[in-house]
């Protein structure tokens, strides 16, 4: 989507196509900074970091960093076991370095692989923005009015996002939104989904996250459309710390909750969401805040940081997927994708 | 409660009994700074500007700031209205401020007047300690985990608190508990919270406005005490923003739901949470976020500030009143105090 007004996308290759170009993220939306990253440590970094973050621009960047590695001569499996370890909840990640060893053992040549994958999920992205599209579009407010949390927008993906994919469709397609924005504490994604939309033009307030139920509360959200970093076969959601909270108001105030699932978030193994892991990460990012200058401390005594947590189906409504709008739920997923679904245990 | 080991109050009267000290509540955790407040002017800023918050503390210094006007020789008319004007939501400040016209009506002198308001505020955060303390102490855990939400504390009042009341009043009784507090942002009231809950020696986390949800479906919180800056005749609570969407995760796992609630919290005037006004505070606030060593910009983009929002009666559990715990509900509360409750119309 747009920068400045140029269109780029938040993953690029560079000239030499050994080494890959990202926007570092932990220094927007202050700094517009380009990043090569030329080695596996150094996307192994960046990923740990969280200089790239979402879960498809994880599992592309993660595919870029096996060519990477390989072009240097390091042993595949030990690039895969470095990159897999470097996020525990998103599922996207381990799923692009499948694809990779898989189409590295049919042949492919690395980066094109990885080239391959992240076209694959640009493609993915807009057909969840074009299958979303209809969700806003029936909609009577002018201009609609939706609620997101986190950034499940083209940063997190490679372009176009997924949550905010339909939005973006919605923008150019003349109709009027208006996006309710999450800052999501504690690393505050809503400031980078307000960065993203601001660039392209879309209008948009952005809310603290205890916001949110006191719209939909007084009837100023339409709907809600969240990402996910791990979808169970069933059609639970694990997405960002919060969301939970945000489609238990959306129920209890009949406001519509949607999530773009984009099919490589669906852990077909996955029977229980229970059983997912959910990163706990370090306390420093409840302890300080990042903003213009620089970060600042807000206390030194104890804190949590669990980084995600898992909407149960019953609370949403849709899920837009690559392929269309189904129910979160077992058949209507292993339906829409027979192909990739694993036969019930 | 405790501060460097000595007992002191949120708000104590001047050696000279014509202005009065107050902790100043933005300088809070960084700096324990008592400000001298000696003129109505500066009353009423203190309260604008939150160096002193918290729904009973409000009415309190109101109280004072009326008592000093006067003494000032301002019209008690004057006074009481600029007074109230400071804060919308809140319904202690206009019972004090009622409270010190009869008195003097009736004769009082106003700083004894004010001396009184305080001392009840006092003897009804306690009460409410003594009545809550049960709920804690029925617990099968070793600690009991209580979360709670904003600052209900002593500095919310004068000592005690509400929703910390039972807290302070278990840790007094050698009952293990441990406290997740909610950051509350864009204020960070969450703040003040784990500051008196650590001089204080009370063990306690800090967590993300967004976790608390998680921990709850994780089996990781026992039960739920909140404050209330204003309850309808019927049993609803207005609270900090945010409060509704801890209230419907307690809800939907399970988790007792308690509100502390003073009887001067009680609006009996009230019939329909929909009519109360939410303040919309100063967007300034969720632009920047205090901490150590000053104050820093996140973003200067559109934003929203709603400052409260209304958990419906149907997910309370009880109500924890000075008299005792009730249910939330018009019956309930009318029973408990029939000397305040008007006639429903």
């Amino acid at each position: 989507m747009k920068i400045d007004g140029r269109w780029r996308r938040a993953i690029e290759e560079s000239d030499d196509r050994a080494s890959i170009v990202i926007l570092d993220q932990t220094r927007l939306p202050y700094e517009t900074h380009w990043l090569r990253l030329a080695t596996l440590d150094e996307v192994a970094a960046a990923i740990r970091e969280m200089r790239v973050r979402g879960a498809p621009l994880i599992g592309v960047t993660a595919a870029y960093g096996v060519a990477i590695a390989l072009a240097a001569g390091v042993p595949l499996d030990r690039a895969i076991e470095l990159l897999a370890a470097t996020r525990p909840t998103a599922v996207n990640l381990r799923w692009a370095l499948d694809q990779m060893r898989a189409q590295l053992a049919a042949g492919a040549r690395a980066f094109e692989a990885a080239a391959t994958i992240a076209t694959d999920e640009v493609a993915r992205s807009e057909a969840i923005g074009t299958h979303g599209l209809p969700l806003i579009r029936r909609r009577a407010g002018s201009p609609v009015r939706v609620l997101t949390h986190c950034n499940a927008g083209w940063l997190a993906t490679v372009d176009w996002g997924t949550a905010l994919a339909p939005i973006y469709k919605a923008h150019e397609a003349g109709i009027a939104v208006h996006v309710w924005v999450d800052e999501t504490r504690p690393r505050n994604q809503g400031l980078l989904t307000a960065w993203e939309l601001a660039q392209h033009g879309v209008p948009h307030t952005l809310i603290a996250d205890n916001a949110g139920g006191h719209l939909m509360q007084r009837g100023e959200v339409d709907l809600c459309i969240v990402g996910t970093d791990r979808t169970t076969r069933d059609g639970d959601v694990c997405n960002k710390i919060g969301t939970y909270l945000k489609a238990l108001a959306a129920h209890d105030c009949g406001v519509p909750f949607y999530v773009a699932v984009p099919s490589t978030s669906i852990d077909w193994r996955c029977t229980d969401w229970r059983t997912i892991p959910i990163e706990e990460r370090a306390g420093d990012e409840v302890r300080s805040i990042a903003g213009r200058g620089g970060t600042m401390q807000i206390t030194d005594g104890p804190v949590a940081n669990p980084a995600f947590d898992v909407t149960p189906r019953r609370l949403v409504t849709g899920l837009v997927t690559e392929r269309g709008v189904v129910a979160a739920s077992r058949e209507a997923l292993a339906s829409l994708f027979p192909d990739l679904a694993e036969p019930a245990s």
